[in-house]
């Protein structure tokens, strides 16, 4: 496998980099070569082991992430959120809100990178989300037909997009457990 | 005042052409000398009417709204929203979209964009809003101290920067429609 050069270390040392790029230049101007000269590799071994800018990018914001959803499992829905908010600090809300501002318009005009964030970014933290979801319908917390069900992602997202725009304050965890609180709960009728 | 001295026609072409721009180019892209280009006005004339880029944009999407919220009226939290969806065609709502993406973007690296735009477009709106749920408190549809009153524009936001990001579909009024059913009015207790 091509993958299997790079040692884990200096896969996640790599991933590091292309993230830090991304939020001092945004998507547009982030090129293979800042990547390269950052990190002092090569492009040909980018392009070899990532095929493409979108790939490695969808790729390093998916190492990112440092707990899977799916792995919380407290017994209550709200003791799953709680957990979650637990593992995420204040800073990291507010790097991964500035790298949703950016790439919500990137992905707007580049269909490659579109695919690449849904299939290695977006649908695993959708199922996640949908399995601490899908837990609390079977414990009977939450109505299997409650339509809000499928809307818990675009409340998140509202939260991070809107929460500096309007009021010109980060995200942090005070803000999304009151958010949780005040809207998500509610709406799920819990 | 310098501002008399087009007439309202002319100033109404002016910011439809810089709105198609901004859909077409974004916001970066977007230069005063294409503005010139595209309504065959100087640029000595735009910086004189408007003074700066930021404004000219802002004053655009403000001058592209079309009903005040305020303006609706019905007796019902439930049937203000009707109106307001009413009044708006899917083919706006998807336009309204794109260009909110673009400009998430583009506000983050602006800081006089956004100043602009929360001055002429954001406050404005959000008093709109505003005033549609402080008559549902008045009514008593909506408890005084319901914590989700303030969010509803997070909500909102959510609803439109998510929709086509996670589920690659248009904004319409179907949509919309359903998640204020699902989402806001729950989260307001209505």
């Amino acid at each position: 496998m091509a993958r299997s050069r790079l040692t884990p270390e200096r896969e996640s040392e790599l991933y590091t980099a292309v993230l830090d790029l991304l939020r001092e230049v945004g998507y547009d101007a982030l090129t293979m070569d800042a990547v390269a000269a950052r990190t002092h590799s090569s492009k040909a071994t980018l392009y070899r082991q990532w095929g493409s800018k979108p790939e490695l990018v969808a790729r390093a914001l998916r190492a990112n992430k440092p707990a899977s959803l799916s792995e919380i499992d407290t017994g209550s829905l709200r003791g799953d959120i709680e957990e979650m908010l637990a593992h995420t600090d204040d800073c990291q809300m507010d790097k991964d809100a500035a790298l949703m501002r950016g790439l919500a318009h990137a992905v707007h005009t580049n269909p490659e990178l579109h695919r690449a964030l849904r299939e290695l970014l977006i649908e695993p933290e959708m199922n996640g989300l949908d399995e601490v979801l899908q837990r609390a319908v079977r414990r009977g917390e939450v109505a299997a037909d409650n339509p809000a069900l499928k809307l818990v992602p675009h409340m998140l997202i509202g939260a991070f997009i809107a929460r500096p725009l309007i009021e010109d304050q980060p995200v942090d965890r005070a803000f999304l457990s009151a958010y949780f609180d005040a809207v998500v709960l509610p709406s799920l009728g819990v």
